[in-house]
């Protein structure tokens, strides 16, 4: 924490201050300049409100030395962690396609479009049985019997499975069925589903919040990981700007700021970025373009009856299309399909 | 929902988009203009994705008719909601003032703030007993003890008393000791969590979440009120913008806003909004002058030594002289202090 | 500046860091903690691109101390300026009330709304000659013409008159015939225009630009200052956000955040802010209990027909009843109408 | 202009409303359902002021039909613009590339940088000779001089020249040195520079405004074509968002959205976008990726010493590993280098 104190502080301000930050455990360094006085205060800030100081009198400034974040960091692990599962690589070198419909609508349904990606080169099955809906009186998804389908039509096809974890009492059933959880844009910050995750061994595919700043995410990543659950794959979903013509914004250089500040693989999901099946190709071409570890993409083989977010689904061809993308585009950035 | 379609498009694609309104139920109105054709689709569009229309061929553009919400909604209900509880009006021509420490700290912590604020003018005690905090490595609140704490400070001092809910096993211990459940602005949308509240019979204080709009607002207190549960509080307190220098930026405009669209009663949490305790009653005093129903605001005897947002909580010193704005600022906007 | 080096830094990496700062002509004071090491640089930083430190081998974050602009400070000039123009006090204890229609349409229709907010307690009239519209196609204003007649409706009835000046051509003829020039949102960065204002000897009314930060828009103000204009008049009128329902977000808080920051005088534009005429007196009400030093409002007798901005303008007997609630409110926040 | 009256309209608002629609000339259609009825309004609104319908009493809402721009539109123009500049193609299936420090230091430092880009493969030489700086204290430029080195190290090397024009006095000498003129962010909606600039005829790179939409930047883009110079090349350079771990957030959708909604050719800053060097390669190679028309990108061969922006500029060695990528990816998406 270093503090900056104001040109008219007073020399009782500035001890003032030292007292504080003494009483708070904390290592105090001063410097004095010319026109001012900046103090150094070193010890664990992790947990500490700085507008405890900041609001003393002749104080201007605080700013936290180092980020909040330990476990997630990349100055706590300098390699990238690569999350192996039954053959797939998820990080370092490698990209990664989940492709399927939003939402596990009947057994039929998930069986034909896991068979279409799979053959397309996807390596994981994705699917919504538990959904969550900005209207109470839109569709919610099949429950259980949706993560059965799911399950079955992953292992038909040589898939993994992801789902969507909404709450706590579904952890367990998912767990049983799926091969990694997803926390939504909109849990991002529901600490009390993310501290239960940390209890879980399985991996968590955990998305940006709708207005989330990197340094939050990763703030959630590191509650998982607090407890004890290593494996989390970050996925940029876009944020919320005041542009109206796509349903969000994406934001393509989270994924190199992401890629230094920590050691955790990043995927990007272009179908809820951009709402809008004609613009979800360029956009994830551009996500393999400039790094990220893989992608998570809407595939649906009846757009136009989809019971959930059908306008940003692919079609078959469209998804056959993008791979081809993703497999010239990758050598270019070092990297090839797992 | 109202479909413009582009100045080029053919009779085929008028007739295709027709069909496709049709088959999903809706009554068409076609008007033919010179350049270009519109159509009017009557019907249930609340949980109709208009994008299925939108990426027809020849569609330039489609509007949803009316609001996605409908209980929630001023044409649904004229007139204002009051809540009425144990004496306090809340809505209406009455101005509540909700007050106390973020977190119940200790027994004596929560009864002495209690009787400072009663004295003053609250009539509601708030404080939290289960806390959100955006790192994994805070204090996270004294749980059971900390409910026990306040409803008994709150007894002590004729107060009611308001309380955040985090999630679902957290409800049946809430309920039984605070008058009033608080959704806070992280789990606005989390929507396992709304459904069950529209299970209660008490009253939710559902705070505006850092990035939703008003009409998702509106939708999620929709979601309670779906379940039976009528008695939904708003409370703006704030939003996020690019602006640095204050936590939030609250949205003032918001309540006129909210007036017209929903006969909710909304209140105003300015300690959240601007996160320093000299900014808090300036724009407690704008809350007030612009109509809002009541203020949410922190306070805390030792600010210094408190253990969550106590530089944004206000002393007791600061806290009279803003109910004395208050009482003077009222009769301003017809209002009065319940 | 304060340089936070990793945890990682080496020492001939922090050896280059300070030579760095040295050879760009600061004085260096090091702090060697425990696990890392602090540096602070005491000289001239405004001009300083931080960048250039940032990027350099080692280095984890870079603040600046102390504020990019000067002129503008607080800290440079404790007391509150207060422009005195003619009998009209703007700044200090004074709220000055600016009223008027969007643009300047004729001769009579100036003359007749100048007579209304005069009699209602406006000191100064308010009103385009020359329009900076969105389109090409939508009126441009009287111009010249335009600045006579706000001049001789001014004159007939003792207002002052403020009017916007958009490029750099205007500025002779605008002070030959207004008391206080305006730089509209989207000039707030036309440097060009702002240095030649520095060169005058009138007041400038300087909106904030529509996503600009607080400190960008005092670093404006220093543009004007930096000339030898002092006279410097800010005035919020919303931000843009992701919020649709509103044209703008009045940030209502930027009006105490300036007021600590800088001793300029803050007016508020509600018109702007909410873009709808009803909304318009609640949010002029809030800003007067928020604090600032005034308001600038449109009001037009004939909305129905303006020639821009209609649907914003107050009629007469909205304008009434605000500076009713002004003469109100203002006491209660230690102001009174100038 | 489609008008939605609200459920609780009366026969005489309806009326009302039909009337004042009529007096603005527009021809009326009108559909009545079960429970509401929606006017269609069929005439020219591009200059209409939508709120002038939406205050009267019975109205829910209005929606624009169509879009405020004409000559930006891809309806008006179905097919790409080329712009052929001395064997260079800016837009159709054409990838340029623009490269140079971000201003003109000396006559040395050009010469050096141009003839690096040159080799490199870039076809356009920027540089700046008169810089808009958020501080008054900063470097603003070499002015003339600047431009006769700029020129001078363009034809060198066989290079056009790019410069960006603040206000109208520099219009003219530009002309004579620059061949193409451009537009900065903050001057996107400077309507009288851009009015001006509609009658040179020389291209313009019009950049997107820092909180600008896409529709208002397609706006400023018709004012200057409006004029009668069609010559315009966007420049998207990313966007204000609450994410403070860039300098901007770059948006990269809007590359795909504007060509589906003009044929005007559009390119990508990656280099103001995210405002740090080592994040410039990965964004860049995501612009191609994504279909964008071109790259502006600042390299130096010093940036250490840079007088602007050395810390976003790439040594000459990035800028050909960025040059080797995008040979790469261009025909991914059917482009080739100009």
């Amino acid at each position: 924490m270093v503090i900056v104190m104001s040109t008219s502080a007073t020399e009782a301000e500035i001890q003032g201050v030292v007292s504080k930050i003494e009483e708070c455990r904390f290592q105090v360094h001063r410097s004095t300049g010319v026109t001012r006085t900046v103090l150094g205060a070193i010890g664990k800030t992790d947990d500490f409100d700085l507008r405890r100081i900041e609001i003393l009198p002749g104080v201007e400034s605080v700013t936290r030395i180092g980020e909040p974040f330990k476990l997630a960091s990349r100055s706590f692990h300098k390699d990238d962690t690569v999350i192996e599962l039954g053959g797939v690589r998820i990080g370092g070198d490698s990209i990664v396609v989940m492709a399927g419909p939003c939402a596990v609508e009947s057994r039929d349904q998930i069986r034909q479009i896991a068979a279409i990606v799979a053959e397309a080169g996807a390596r994981v099955l994705r699917g919504g049985a538990f959904k969550p809906r900005s209207s109470p009186y839109s569709f919610q998804g099949l429950g259980l019997e949706g993560l059965k389908y799911l399950r079955e039509a992953g292992d038909a096809e040589g898939l993994l499975v992801v789902t969507e974890v909404m709450e706590a009492s579904q952890i367990e059933p998912i767990l049983e069925y799926a091969d990694i959880l997803q926390v939504g844009a909109r849990n991002m910050q529901n600490f009390s589903l993310l501290r239960r995750l940390g209890e879980v061994r399985k991996p968590i595919l955990l998305k940006r919040g709708i207005s989330a700043t990197i340094e939050e995410w990763l703030m959630s990543a590191e509650y998982i990981m607090a407890g004890g659950n290593y494996q989390v794959i970050l996925c940029e979903r876009g944020i919320r700007t005041f542009e109206r013509l796509t349903r969000n914004t994406l934001d393509i250089s989270a994924i190199p700021v992401v890629k230094k500040l920590s050691h955790l693989p990043i995927i990007v999901d272009p179908s809820h970025a951009v709402g809008i099946r004609d613009k979800v190709i360029p956009v994830a071409r551009a996500a393999v373009a400039v790094g990220s570890d893989g992608l998570l993409v809407e595939v649906h083989t009846d757009p136009e009856k989809a019971l959930s977010d059908g306008p940003q689904s692919l079609y078959p061809e469209g998804f056959r299309l993008l791979m081809d993308s993703v497999r010239r585009i990758a050598p270019v950035v070092g990297k090839r399909l797992t």
